[in-house]
């Protein structure tokens, strides 16, 4: 309700600014008896941290994970789990600036037309930061699925460049700074952001995250349901304006015929679906096919182009917003993603089983 | 939490299945001393209502709205609201078909693999019919908003088909069928799904909701964003796939600095923002402009053409859908999706008093 | 949140004023496939509602209740149940004297100076007709719970006089019109309670329910304890002041020696208890042994003997409460204190299961 | 929901054992703009920090908060703020006997039996040391609720010992180590309790906390009224078995004439009440008067008097419960009760605010 929890049975809260000594999660309703460590996960903080290549920012953090409670001799106890990630390379300097002026684009104007009162420094709260503690807190929630849930994002399109989708390779999602599973297009990135990064502008992009193993049944129609869950969740997501699930708008220009995902008798005793335009949940639950799901970020608002905007105090002035940034914020946006689809599934898992057995 | 709820503060509760003898939903948290009476709810029920043209089904229903509680004398008491709609024109018979066999695009096996039981008739539970609830808690919503916050929404894609944007007219949108802003598409279309209605099959649309008259400062960061809330209020309408914030997915194509919406001094102390790709939120908070939402709606699974599909017992059968359906959910859809942010804003219009004052 | 809900996995919410066309509830997060009827709602309510004796208000309310949704053919089908009960014996002009007059002991100001507004006809929401939706809800919870989970109240003390303890016997319950489980006390307060109403007064009452069969291990620390939940659910029931678990306040007085609950290793595997002064909670969580519940209810504020008052205007005037009431609500109290502690018990069984599985 | 949070609009969540690296509290939905330092939170923990006498633990804690979030140069923003407490004096060593004795009237059987799994050492997660977090919590509640709500707790009984209420002085309070407010009743407990700890006993004690300020109208009835609240919020505190309001189990014995609380017009418009049986809350709603609410507090279950039990593995055993221990714990109770009605009342003045304005 206050804003910074996500979940019901499986719950999670977020604190922590952008310059602040550290940020945090309370992960509470979480099984017991789970193998729980910091080495479970830090490799899922790994992806997403800022400076492993020059296509994020340069600023330089850690992101060591603290496990502080609800762990005991390596197993999970029930009981919240907190974790701590410190702030180590805060340079507030770069923020004087933006202390009177509001950047466009950015959630200066709409934190301090709500609250009166901001942390200017790096965007305080509303900055992409906070996703750390999402991404460990969805760590936890992948140990809840087990391992036949497979949860993998993908970058499939980066401002107006979008992958073709016959080349799709998971295995080259790793082997490029894009999460992006077609190596062409990799390359191709590569030169375009160069590019946008140089002319001190940004860009947007697309990212879909597909999960397989997620038996049929997941979901609580009707305010529940898993699709609008996880559109929740995805726009949660800083930047994030817009989510589909299976073949989402281009289902509007299709026909009944060819939407329709018909079934078959399958030699598991399941339907065999002939299609997924579904994306796997249909009614709000799902159906035990791969559940597909894409959302869109806007282009970074921290540009070195100036742009027109006024100061608190209303005079109008140009702005350049300095500091280091993403110039494309939908690559780290991808372990973002995966994290939050975890944590969807993991809290349907768990009430489906409350309210089924 | 249990799924038939939405909303925190202002909280709404559905029930009902699309062949029980009534449908219904109780509104909570309603705040005391608002005119109120069936005859406010009535008519944006008659939006909705089926059998208005031959693009709608044949179902013949009233939507008669009956207020059996938290009305006192022409005034809310800050009490529940509890608002009942009897269904009168029920033909369970046209189900007997679908009570063994899923229909493909449907939740008729999705419901089954969760529960182990559903009541076919109709769709049951999973019925656009439960919609007419969402529409009467909306009526009331609109009360707590007041006249400054203008709701509207239009179709503007139907099937492959768009609107021209440059004759987009709000005064058109009661003049067809169709809710369309564009009367020439509006001609196209009447044409269009005629077409669809005499091949048995069925279309998709695009439906655009717009907000004027939402003050800055609404919107709870970082997970109950005033833009999460709506991705998840209209991702639980039927049939929608796809949710879109401003430019949506368009903005990932975009540059940083077209897609900044840049600002000047207004002359009422505000801000003017030049332009509105963000859709009027950002940070999850609203801006003072516009709210601009777009969802898509898939085609009605519900066709006359024989598809593939099984039965609960595993046979392979090829299946027609008869009864009464509609060619296009997504025109029933357009109050439907006003009414979904109706309660979304008032709800967030609440629990922005609650923290701020 | 909004105030007319309760539980969290299994969730109601209730509806409706004393004088009102109808009450009643909805129940989400029912598991699916249990057998359900009104014949197995209805003997609940029977043993709550009015008029069965001269010891209760003599409104004639025949409280049946009717299931709209949410089961089918016999079987909860996991979708919400909704339930009415209509009122059919309102006599509002009974109360043509108190729509100005503020009751004292009774909410009347209460709800004037929070709302502004109330629907003073028999109380409105605020009457203890409200507490029939509750015990409909109970009545689903057992159904829930099972067979193995006994849960019985009683009336232990009747204004000052108390049972005496070495007379209890279960089988006495149903053999007055006081839940009493000793037939001396019985007798006694038969005569006591008829001096009580013929003098136009009232008296209060202490209710005692007691749950057999919950296996160690419902409860959820901290926050939603099992004795919290509990001591929540108690304290929401009409005129309900003071609530205990096990020992309760007796309690504070034992030392440590006589407080604690020594072990032995019993047959079935789990410990055999020396006694129950924990009344079946530790740390939040059930233990297997009996959970013991006490509750007291206030005298009726409703009472034929004038009271000093004011109007809404300020005035200072005398006020009698004519109308039909119970001399001891607390007699009544008995099932809907067994009905919310069956709705304790069946969220915390889900929620258990949630989270251990 | 999953258990470690508390509140609603005003919201809490809390996390950490007795002997892990620290403990802590995300409090949310604080109103921005509030002045809030170390400085302002810090006095109210030093109240319930151990070690202050000989009749509390020996454990040497200093209890020192630490602002993580949530403030930026001495103001709330409105964002969570994460508060964490670090632990220094635990000796673990002290427990290694209860890892697999099962100490009676202590949690260690109901975590087993719920979880599987237990952090043992000092009690883990169920020891009162989590208190602490409720304290900071609550100190931050009483900034949102101001001067005007005015909130004092005292022991009223200590063992079988009760107080002479005609001597009560809240000015005594403060100066002895019982917070009790009688002076010749805190002599005679200061012997009573010497005694109590050199027979390796303890004793249980009763709380009153008393507020004045709060203006009539907060509560949210029928399930989240202030009073349900109130004991939900109390039961939640370790060690407690009963809660009151007003004449609590005392109602049940006055006549209806005795207990209604009668009615003049008062100077300043509202009314004056002659008598407070109800404790400021009639319907669940504040009434302006003073609300009056006591807990029972049992003996610490920690004693030095050998008790029957039973290890993991079902032995039958003696057992001591060595460690440092409160003799009793009701002592440090009253800050916490203090604080868990400071987050109450926060919480539903909010709440009034959202739904009334």
């Amino acid at each position: 309700m206050a804003g910074n929890s996500f979940g019901s049975v499986f719950r999670f809260t977020t604190w922590g600014e952008s310059h602040g000594p550290a940020l945090g999660v309370v992960v509470d309703g979480v099984p017991p008896r789970l193998a729980m460590s910091e080495e479970w996960i830090q490799p899922f903080l790994d992806k997403r941290k800022p400076g492993q290549s020059r296509y994020t920012t340069q600023r330089q953090e850690a992101d060591q994970v603290k496990i502080l409670s609800g762990v005991f001799e390596g197993m999970t106890t029930g009981t919240p789990i907190s974790l701590m990630i410190e702030n180590t390379d805060q340079r507030s300097k770069d923020y004087g600036d933006i202390a009177q002026r509001y950047r466009p684009g950015h959630a200066d104007y709409a934190y301090d037309a709500k609250y009166g009162i901001r942390d200017y420094r790096g965007g305080g709260r509303s900055s992409a930061r906070e996703t750390a503690a999402r991404v460990a807190a969805g760590a936890i929630a992948r140990r809840i699925l087990g391992e036949d849930v497979v949860i993998r994002g993908a970058l499939v399109q980066m401002g107006p460049h979008k992958i073709d989708r016959s080349r799709w390779d998971w295995d080259q999602v790793g082997n490029n700074p894009f999460f992006c599973p077609d190596p062409v297009a990799a390359e191709e990135w590569a030169n375009y952001l160069d590019g946008v990064r140089k002319a001190g502008s940004s860009c947007g992009a697309v990212i879909e995250v597909i999960v397989s193993g997620v038996p049929a049944g997941w979901g609580d129609p009707i305010y529940d349901k898993l699709d609008s869950d996880i559109a929740c969740a995805m726009m949660t997501i800083n930047a994030v304006k817009g989510v589909e699930i299976g073949d989402g708008f281009a289902a509007a220009a299709l026909s009944g015929e060819e939407n329709a995902d018909e079934m078959r008798a399958g030699n598991d005793g399941k339907p065999r679906f002939l299609s997924n335009h579904a994306g796997g949940i249909l009614g709000g639950i799902s159906t035990g096919q791969d559940i597909v799901v894409r959302f869109a970020v806007k282009p970074t608002s921290s540009i070195l182009t100036p742009r027109q905007t006024i100061t608190a105090t209303g005079e109008e002035v140009d702005l350049i917003t300095k500091g280091r940034h993403d110039p494309c914020v939908g690559i780290r946006a991808v372990p973002v993603g995966e994290a939050m689809l975890a944590v969807v599934l993991a809290d349907q898992m768990m009430r489906h089983r409350a309210q089924v057995g």
